[in-house]
């Protein structure tokens, strides 16, 4: 059977939606805006998008707006499984058709092609499991503040600090990549000296993923020096970088790539994350960001969660692409509950930067009640009973919580 | 003096202004959620982003959304002169924050060092025209229609009959890559033994701008093929591709640069065009894709024209980084006097896909309906005025006129 790339959409219009979405098919394949020689029968028969379009709520009037589903599907032979490519396909000209008042990616389905093509993640889930020696339980994890500023000196001194503290993983800011304050070089070396003797000590190398973001060369090079340096992961920003740099690094890279989505505010408009994310799994990261429950951005828990269920679905049946995801933004132990109670895997990143650093016992404290309160939710504890018994949380509650 | 980077956004908020610039500043440089050890003032001075806002529209009362135009200014020495680190700067988590109701970012203005980091366009505008052959007035160009169905053979001889019908400048659809009905290699050594020929008859070689997006090699490897052949340019999509890998491959690159901006349509929610260009004509973009007066998409005019006009004002003193605008979307000779009229500018790509292979007359006469437009657009002959005298522009404004 003939392989086709599908992909669905919500799509909002005024106007009759059979002919807005006949218009963003044939925009997306073999249409023009007039009919001209060579559009044959048998050329539209092996090229077009066709579609099917269903309404989630009807117009209330003719001219009223109407929400519909709208799937498109396309023949692989259009573009071949190329993930450049498909982003031309799904997600370029289509928004701005003169019909369409709002159109968002929902969720794509790949041929079997793209999962040959593409190497997927390296270390996903249980190789970073594997690196951090932390064989079940989340990863507590933090990003160094302030975001930019710090020397690699200063960076290297809270690293120690938190290496003392117990921390599973840390990681740059993702402002922090090579300005001349923090040097990308000076900071690697300075801060896995630090990593690798705690390690010898401890028996457990912590895992930073220095931001690389730059370019290729640069990434290329930044990469061996954090191997060369023992280090166990690299961080870059998703939207900077782009699909074809971060597949020709990808090919490069022999650690686990820590994905950072900042951008997403404005990609958002056009993508679900539920979507968005197959692409970049595909292409080989590791741990994908998805905010966290009672962020200090504008997304609902709702979008939280439906985006980490995504990260941990199999892809394809032989080749799952599962990863990491990375809880960030505002989170403090008041976030462990329910962030167990509605994703119910252990399988995370929770990072905490303010939500540690703050704990008023230190950044030892601050791990220890984190990790107190992670025990407690995977236990079936509550809070506030876990918090008689364990002084760090008691004291991380005081100062962090309750959300409101 | 210290170089600073600096941007300027469109921010509505229901909340307090001064509250929500100082939290984007804080979240864009070095600010946390809470105070964190390590904060001190030496360090904010250094890294901390400034702001400066004024009102657009004030709120009607207190909760109701205002408008303020926001500056932000960074110290240089945050990031560096890198651009993907740049758009992690200016264009990174900002738009997520809860006080933020919308915002946009209007303009930038890069430091110095931005300019002796990055190359700019190799070819710009005197460098296609040299080309070209066209040392003066718009390039008209076409897009091969239909936009992917089309074998390489049915390729090659559409162009053949775009060459003997006179036309300047050739482009795949952004949809036309490589997929099994038209490989890129194929396509190329077909096409191009067609305008090589055609050169050698006329003595002006069109320029067919191949669609090479791909994974980086593929398109060194398409680049090196294209150059192999005698062709004078290639394509590609700037959102598939990204900052990093375009630049990657800029510096490969010798041949102009085609620049579509397919995906603009999610991008645009955090972006203006005026912005975003400007990133793109430092690494080294040619020419800028920037839709059409009258368009089939939602863009208006005014839009249109400021991205046009962008594209054309020097970026910085010694390294101007212009580049043809081109605009395409729906263009007919309809739009030739009213783009002249707003942009009185000649240095322009102008694309008709249908609106040269409709023409009644055949794609000769599409192609001399659309110069003779163009032609009385510069001359300030009048359309009407014009039709008298050339019939094919009188067949075209009887297929394709008025504009509705």
């Amino acid at each position: 059977m003939q392989q086709r790339i599908s992909a669905t959409y919500h799509l909002t219009t005024r106007d009759d939606p059979m002919r807005t979405a006949s218009l963003i098919a044939g925009e997306q394949s073999s249409g023009t805006f007039v009919v001209i020689p060579g559009e044959d029968e048998a050329l539209k028969a092996r090229a077009a998008a066709t579609f099917d379009i269903s309404p989630l709520a009807e117009p209330s009037e003719k001219g009223a707006l109407g929400h519909y589903r709208l799937t498109l599907s396309w023949p692989l032979a259009n573009l071949g499984p190329s993930l450049p490519n498909l982003m031309v396909t799904i997600a370029g000209n289509l928004y701005e058709l003169r019909p369409v008042h709002s159109l968002r990616l929902l969720d794509i389905t790949l041929p079997q092609a793209f999962a040959a093509a593409y190497a997927g993640p390296a270390f996903g889930i249980s190789g970073t499991r594997a690196l951090c020696s932390v064989p079940q339980a989340p990863l507590i994890g933090t990003i160094i503040k302030p975001s930019v500023g710090l020397s690699a000196t200063d960076t290297a001194a809270m690293v120690a600090q938190l290496c003392e503290a117990g921390i599973d993983f840390i990681k740059d800011d993702e402002l922090q990549a090579d300005g001349s304050t923090c040097p990308f070089d000076e900071r690697v070396r300075l801060c896995m000296q630090v990593i690798r003797r705690h390690a010898e000590r401890s028996g457990r190398k912590v895992m930073y993923a220095f931001n690389l973001t730059g370019e290729l060369d640069e990434m290329r090079r930044r990469h061996d020096l954090v191997m060369a340096e023992g280090g166990t992961a690299v961080m870059l920003g998703l939207n900077s970088v782009g699909m074809t740099g971060f597949n020709a690094f990808r090919r490069h890279a022999r650690l686990p790539i820590h994905a950072h989505r900042n951008g997403w505010g404005y990609v958002q408009s056009g993508w679900s994350y539920v979507a968005w994310q197959k692409l970049w799994r595909l292409a080989g990261v590791d741990h994908m960001h998805v905010n966290g429950i009672a962020n200090k951005f504008q997304e609902d828990d709702d979008s939280v969660i439906a985006s980490a269920h995504a990260c941990l679905t199999p892809m394809f049946t032989d080749k799952a692409c599962t990863v990491m995801p990375v809880f960030s933004s505002g989170q403090t132990v008041m976030q462990a509950h329910p962030t167990w109670q509605r994703l119910q895997s252990q399988d995370l990143i929770f990072l905490a930067g303010g939500g540690l650093f703050a704990h008023p016992g230190g950044i030892a404290a601050g791990v220890n009640a984190l990790r107190q309160s992670w025990d407690a939710a995977i236990s079936g504890v509550p809070l506030a009973t876990a918090a008689k018994t364990h002084r760090e949380l008691r004291e991380a509650i005081a100062t962090f919580g309750p959300i409101t």
